[in-house]
């Protein structure tokens, strides 16, 4: 599978709402991507996470993208690091191992269907989706 | 202004509640589509529209994404034809003539301002950012 198929994009600027907590937020993106990068080195994986100012979906913190050259981009919204490591970091591979980043339904975590923002095809110039 | 550094998607799936029709929803985003090209040809322009069967931001009919080689993806919901084709056209336009698809917030038109659903980064390979 090669791993250079897919980026996971972790917005970094999301704020959740937590009245525990003194500043009455937390910025989940930041321990996510964090924890996303340990947990795929830890594994000998080599995916790329990178972190992101802001995707733009301030009222679902966090959100996560993944993206491939040629392949659809997908947004995922309402994650973090305590419950969604797992399922991102498999839903990543699964990603990387498509033709082109549509991965079937019943190969996506429960996170990943309920939490869908939007979804974006590659430029017509850099489908990749006849390959085999 | 190179013109080829913008595609414009158009989602022809979402359909938007319409109690006045016979089926209760229309889908503005075929219409939306069949205008861009019309408006852009018309002014013997060469954007391309690319009409996408979903870009799952169906609570927000209908939805259009600007995209470009190296650029920032920015989807964008709440649109139809009667009252956004010109603004659609301008920010495409503002996209296109933009190092790397980010648009200053003074040149956004309000529908670009209001209906910005998410965005996504190019990958690290493809940034053009730092170009002049």
């Amino acid at each position: 599978m090669p791993e250079g198929d897919v980026t996971i994009f972790v917005c970094v600027a999301c704020r959740r709402a937590r009245a525990d907590l003194p500043d009455g937020f937390d910025e989940p993106g930041k321990t996510l991507a964090e924890a996303l990068r340990e947990r795929i080195a830890g594994a000998g994986g080599a995916t790329p996470v990178e972190t992101v100012d802001c995707l733009a979906v301030c009222d679902r913190p966090c959100t996560v993208a993944l993206a491939g050259d040629g392949k659809w981009t997908y947004l995922i919204g309402d994650l973090d690091a305590e419950t969604h490591l797992d399922e991102i970091v498999g839903a990543a591979a699964s990603f990387a191992a498509s033709a082109n980043g549509i991965v079937p339904w019943k190969d996506r975590p429960a996170s990943f269907r309920k939490g869908v923002v939007a979804r974006v095809p590659p430029l017509p110039a850099r489908q990749q989706g006849s390959r085999p």
